[in-house]
């Protein structure tokens, strides 16, 4: 049945891809149904009773009531992982994440999985429409019917004190609302008054420095510096769709990239950050692929590896020391006359935006923050949906400095709200603190890495990231993986350190 | 249970294809399992026990006994289906089939399936290190084993007299052995002197006249031929593979060619070939598929839609009337020189060869001949697989007029024995006789025919297939469906007709 159940997510995580790269507009209706039998089998494999059987006999056998202690938030877990023996934790952690499939393919009834799917199609339409009229209040409705959904969700699955945390938890195991909160409102201290000294630098980065570079030489370049920095291709492929994204799983990783022929970097830097998420799929242990051994920590961590390439290395210089000249073949024409400063602050450009999918690394974790507090209040019914608009523009004034001229700029940007999707924005800056921190401790262990990187060998920084973050598989959340890697509590800290090393010399 | 078939079917056919266009190297083991499963998934959806019930009432209901009908031959049947209302011959046919689909998935012991699988592999392996070694003997007892598992196997569908017509109407329901050996003698007979005619004459076709020509304003080139014939790429790809195909149904349909930048014409003529096939898949009625009515007639039906394409319209003047000057815009520099007349000597090549897979449209067909002599007399045991290597070599000299060397360019270079392989080759005569007999018809019912091509329109002729035999979907046979299309019986008469018209002012 596991087995199964690996196949058939593996299989429509193709049929997902190929939807996105490859398939011919007039097959849409067909593919749907080819996912959704797909998805029922997938389904039926996870929520066989069987299953059900051997977890209880396996908790039952371990004594640990494990579960509801993960539940209960592993931060404030009693017992201290580092002191159970390996093969306790291993066993542990892979009945946990069995037991998470299983109630979560089990718990939910029928009915519920097509009323929220229903109402999330309606939703969409809803959404559009409201977005493409900037008319907030038409939309209200569908996000309040979204809200009691989730609501009844989380109680399904034994949060009902707790609705939002459920929501986090499905994203990143173990995480809650609490400790988020705590973590960003220490970023936003330390973030707010300093994006609001880059933004207002005098210095300006250029405005698309490189037009007219032909796809096929992005293309090669984008294939030169995946596979440099250490991406499989024995086991992975690199195409085009319309947005860039990653899928498959370490033995057939799927990733994607954009182009645009009057801006390279836009690939270059998709690329490198599709890269991250597939160096940490090909680096999970292929042999536990299914367990809890052998699958990613949750998305916070995954978003730690494609930011921590894209951002800490592909932004650097010393990357650049080893790519610019290459890049320069590549693009004889479009780079004359363009000095490695001005490239390294195209590179590295800051700027002022109300919107977050065009945001850049300084700016993005703002825009993350906003939607965490606004999605936190609506769950304790701080917040009233009504009250959503005034909100935003509070909030992204208080942070960002800019105010939306319209609802369209604000409040009905996202489309993520609309599929019922709560607690997934977090994950990005959890992702992007995490990254600092482990790029610190790997500058900090690793003497003379940036060198390796100046001389184009990114092998002891992989290496290392192989160790300490993809080896582990799940067998612990963020919050302790972060630990054993670094030595340190999980904090915002390195993160602000990074951006004030990397920002404060080019803007201030 | 039919939908979950077709289903499992196309996701089945993508995995397919993806391995072939797409797949990374250390992916293949995960793909075989995936391939597996949906195999798997398949045959449970098609051998369903409710599917026999409903189709014994079926069955009972129209009270024909239409199966064992159809399966004693179709050109005997007694019954004219002229005769019949459209909607008995209708209801007929999709009986007929999903019988045929039922037995031919619940006839099989899972251990007979089993034993040939396992055989198979072993054979293939014996095959490939005999060809090495030119070594028979050591591959002859595979063979044998092969061939006593296709007796079993044509016992269990009810064939246990007739193994061999099993075979065939697996491939082109309800053609027998003895209808195609009368076709093929008279085919013969016609084609042996004419082929030594054109081998012997002293013009010679240029040797790879267009080096050079890069592989992208091929894909384009490629690309603008198949969509002016009428290929449907809102439903359909072309793509790139070791081996050119066609898979997936009319609503998605994935062909593939090769490209070589020393052969240009080789990428075409693959691509015409696969979009012949892909012409026929998006013409059958989409609303059927799964059923008789909607899927293919068999594989000389469909091998007759990809060599009409290919060669009675790819080959001829008036095609290359209207993509002559086009194709010297995609090459101009490769094309300086080559005169238009030494550019369709090049299209219609014809050169001895000892292999197959290398042969041009002329002499295909008596390497065909040649197997299928062979393999009827292994099945009558007027020959033992001992005497494969010098039968062989007599009818190799007797039909081509070449003797090969060694067994590796004779009896050991073709890979489909090594797979239980039987009656598959003849489809590919049937078909080249076909696509000749159907395009006499359309010179004659659609005057002008010709001069629409030389404007780049093949819209009459697309349109008279669908009506003719796309849309017919599989409620004839091949016999039967000629016959309504032309108004005469099935002959090679028109193939050797066209071949002389085609190649004797060339060569002779």
């Amino acid at each position: 049945m596991l087995d199964r159940a690996q196949l058939t997510e593996s299989v429509g995580a193709l049929l997902g891809w190929d939807e996105q790269v490859n398939l011919p507009p007039g097959a849409a209706e067909q593919r749907a149904r080819q996912g959704a039998l797909l998805a029922e089998l997938h389904h039926a494999a996870v929520a066989d009773s069987r299953i059900g059987e051997l977890l209880k006999e396996l908790e039952k056998a371990s004594g640990l009531g494990l579960v509801d202690e993960f539940r209960a938030g592993e931060a404030k877990s009693s017992r201290d992982p580092g002191s159970a023996p390996p093969a306790t934790v291993d066993r542990a952690a892979v009945i946990r994440q069995a037991r998470r499939d299983y109630d979560r393919a089990t718990r939910l009834p029928a009915a519920f999985v097509g009323e929220k799917a229903a109402h999330s199609s309606r939703s969409y339409h809803a959404w559009a429409a409201a977005k493409a009229a900037s008319d907030f209040p038409s939309y209200a409705p569908f996000i309040a019917k979204h809200l009691e959904l989730a609501r009844r969700e989380a109680a399904y699955l034994g949060f009902e004190a707790r609705p939002y945390d459920y929501f986090i938890d499905q994203n990143d195991p173990g995480m809650t609302a609490e400790v988020i909160g705590r973590l960003f409102r220490e970023l936003a201290a330390g973030l707010v008054p300093f994006v609001r000294a880059v933004l207002d630098s005098r210095i300006k980065p250029p405005v698309r420095p490189l037009r007219g570079c032909p796809i096929d030489a992005q293309k090669k370049f984008g294939r030169l510096i995946t596979a440099q920095i250490g991406f499989d291709y024995r086991h992975g492929r690199l195409d085009e769709s319309l947005h860039p994204f990653c899928s498959g799983n370490g033995t057939d990783t799927r990733m994607t990239t954009k182009f645009n022929v009057d801006d390279p970097l836009d690939a270059i830097f998709s690329s490198l950050h599709e890269t991250g998420h597939g160096l940490y799929e090909q680096g999970l242990p292929a042999g536990a692929y299914g367990t809890a051994l052998g699958i990613h920590a949750g998305m916070g961590v995954h978003e730690s590896q494609s930011r921590l390439w894209e951002n800490q290395v592909g932004r650097g210089r010393p990357f650049w020391t080893f790519f610019e000249p290459r890049f320069r073949d590549a693009f004889p024409a479009q780079t004359t006359g363009l000095s490695s400063d001005a490239l390294y602050l195209a590179i590295n450009a800051v700027e002022p935006s109300l919107i977050r999918v065009e945001a850049d690394e300084v700016t993005y974790n703002l825009h993350v923050i906003l939607r965490f507090e606004l999605e936190k209040k609506l769950f304790t019914g701080e917040l009233a949906v009504e009250g959503l608009p005034e909100a935003w523009r509070k909030l992204a004034k208080e942070l960002l400095g800019l105010e939306p001229a319209n609802d369209r700029e604000g409040v009905l940007q996202d489309v993520h709200w609309s599929g019922g999707s709560f607690g997934y924005f977090p994950s990005y800056c959890l992702g992007n603190m995490m990254a600092a921190q482990l790029w610190y401790r790997a500058l900090e262990v690793l003497p003379g890495l940036e060198e390796d990187f100046a001389r184009g060998d990114f092998s002891r920084l992989l290496g290392w990231l192989r160790k300490e973050v993809h080896s582990q598989g799940r067998r612990y959340g963020l919050l302790e993986l972060v630990k054993r890697a670094t030595g340190q509590e999980f904090s915002p800290k390195p993160l602000l350190r990074y951006l004030k090393e990397r920002y404060g010399p080019l803007y201030l």
